[in-house]
């Protein structure tokens, strides 16, 4: 049985390791030579909206799975009929414009920021009269790891702003004075049977996850973020993992995105919990039985960003465990992360502070 | 950083799968074309003995080492004089040959059963009268999962038995009605670091391990074993892991045979200690710190011989983590194996029985 997965960057990397031991074959499509799950596994070395490429990948593998969201819906949707997708394309569809993802959270009644959409500079300066300052001008499109994004604090920054994103459609939001953020990752397979992970804590800085621990918040947190999670996985028949990142403010949930796919926030579940993110997602998409989510411990994750620590300063610290994407180092670039597992939240935090330490990394625990 | 393997079977794919986190890339010498590890890993495909492609690996790697102890000791030696081989030779040259083994125990104080090398019909005879029956005639080399031995209980099977194995050299020991066998798995870095696994107890079934339970046996047992184990790594200066398994007799140590890599009683560290075996020995024969070998719980590992459970059955039974080798079913082939980690031993226990009944495993737990 083999698995197709467009987008070879170290979710997929990560998707074959639990695979393989499912007795899984994997075949990744993607333009960058030196992508991470290329090294672990065969890759088709071309562009995500190469129709040949993609329809090979669909006639090689029994079913189709992504790394990413932002590839091609119209490329997708003009794959054989036969073409077994996971998950949905119109989830995916969702996901990638932030209006669409807006209008679906406002549907199935899960609070959100408020919003307008923006496509002239006329709209951008009545956004900000509606919505107020500050505010976050984002695009629609393409966004990822704070990347087309402005933050707007007083009037004068909206020329700039404008300037800077106006080529393209945007969404003028609410800037959220969040107490802190969590998200939901959650999986449902073919048969609809689902499951959700406890709540992550996320500690983002520059746009970019740094920290993520689990479980995290309290239990009517994690049932109310479970329940929107259902909603949204029951909405478009979803087979496969799908994730929600939220605000928390006065202990009320603000959906703030979505993401159709295994989520950087759960990479603690490869030790921390009984079935990792990525074996079920996998199961999920070939409708086996889904794993149990229980955690195993109390979980940190910490990225490793811009430059790898040294291996050997790295694993002598006790209970440590390396994740390398074999990645080219560069600024802001995700290449690895780090995990523990301890027996309680307050042995987790000083070991997670003492860690970030180690790594010089400017991340306050909170 | 390249680590070479020369055996791509089952253990060398879960070395890659292990070794890919941390960063590492593989390359594999094995003569099957359907091997395990292959199908993860670039692989060359040569005869063990073959000195250019032995040659090759060595060149192509930072390291070498082995997932298969019965490889040829001479091809290793006539590798270039930079070849970086972990374990050293030396072990590999004492676990290949079942005298050498004894002698090796005998000389660091390891008890043993008592034994006799036979190399004639004359030998033999005297062996089983100073031994005594029941007795096991064994072929000093190329012996694994049972392969190559016969037991003797009267007199009238000494001909037999010397009709089937008197082709190589052989050796007579003591058949120990043991009350249980267990195995004591440990590695050492080259910085001399030393670390041991809580102690396995095996289950065989015609000569092939069935099943795992760790940690196990009472503490002395578990202190004796380490010390044992420790000699002999010390002795050989050794860089990796290695396993010794015993047969338990009121409540003494007495060694059965050792393998100088990973092993099939440690398979329950993937999902059941902080740190696998394999990646332990990936740790230990790269010079980097050993990580921990604390056990996550109770453990059970069963193996899955001849032919696989289907992927839905097995995965709809909670607890049940699945390593499916990917190779072709073959009556008393080793496919697979099932791991539990579960909160109690009694637990476990339970679930081990359960899991063994629905695959119809003829194996009594004790």
């Amino acid at each position: 049985m083999t698995v197709g997965i467009v987008g070879a960057g170290q979710l997929g990397r990560m998707l074959a390791l639990a695979g393989y031991p499912l007795g899984l074959d994997f075949l990744f499509l993607d333009p960058a030579r030196e992508a991470p799950a290329g090294k672990v596994a065969p890759q088709i070395c071309s562009d995500f909206t190469d129709a040949e490429a993609l329809a090979r990948l669909a006639r090689e593998t029994e079913v189709l799975t992504f790394d990413w969201e932002n590839i091609s819906v119209d490329a997708l949707r003009a794959l054989p009929k036969g073409a077994h997708i996971c998950p949905p394309i119109s989830a995916l569809a969702a996901a990638q414009d932030r209006v669409s993802e807006k209008q679906l959270f406002e549907r199935l009644k899960i609070p959100t920021t408020r919003w307008h959409s923006v496509e002239s500079r006329g709209e951008l300066d009545r956004a900000v009269q509606e919505i107020g300052l500050p505010g976050v001008l984002k695009t629609r499109r393409l966004g990822y790891d704070g990347k087309g994004q402005r933050v707007l604090r007083k009037p004068g920054d909206v020329a700039a702003a404008w300037e800077a994103l106006g080529n393209s459609p945007l969404l003028y939001e609410e800037l959220v004075p969040f107490d802190y953020e969590v998200s939901i990752i959650g999986a449902r397979s073919g048969r609809g049977e689902v499951v959700t992970y406890p709540l992550n804590g996320n500690v983002h800085a520059e746009g970019i996850l740094r920290l993520t621990r689990a479980p995290y918040g309290p239990a009517p947190l994690q049932r109310r973020a479970a329940l929107y999670l259902r909603r949204a996985l029951e909405h478009f028949h979803y087979t496969g993992i799908l994730t929600i990142e939220f605000f928390v403010r006065a202990g009320k949930l603000i959906a703030n995105e979505m993401a159709p796919r295994v989520h950087n926030s759960g990479h603690w579940t490869i030790e921390g919990a009984q079935t990792s993110q990525f074996e079920n997602h996998l199961r999920a998409i070939l409708d086996l039985p889904l794993g149990s989510t229980a955690p195993r411990g109390h979980c940190a994750m910490i990225n490793l960003i811009g430059e790898m620590p040294g291996r050997n300063s790295v694993l002598g610290i006790a209970g440590v465990h390396l994740h390398d994407y074999a990645k080219t180092p560069r600024p802001g670039r995700k290449l690895g992360h780090l995990t523990l597992v301890e027996r309680s939240a307050a042995l987790r935090d000083r070991r997670a502070r003492r860690l970030l330490g180690e790594l010089a990394a400017a991340i306050r625990i909170p």
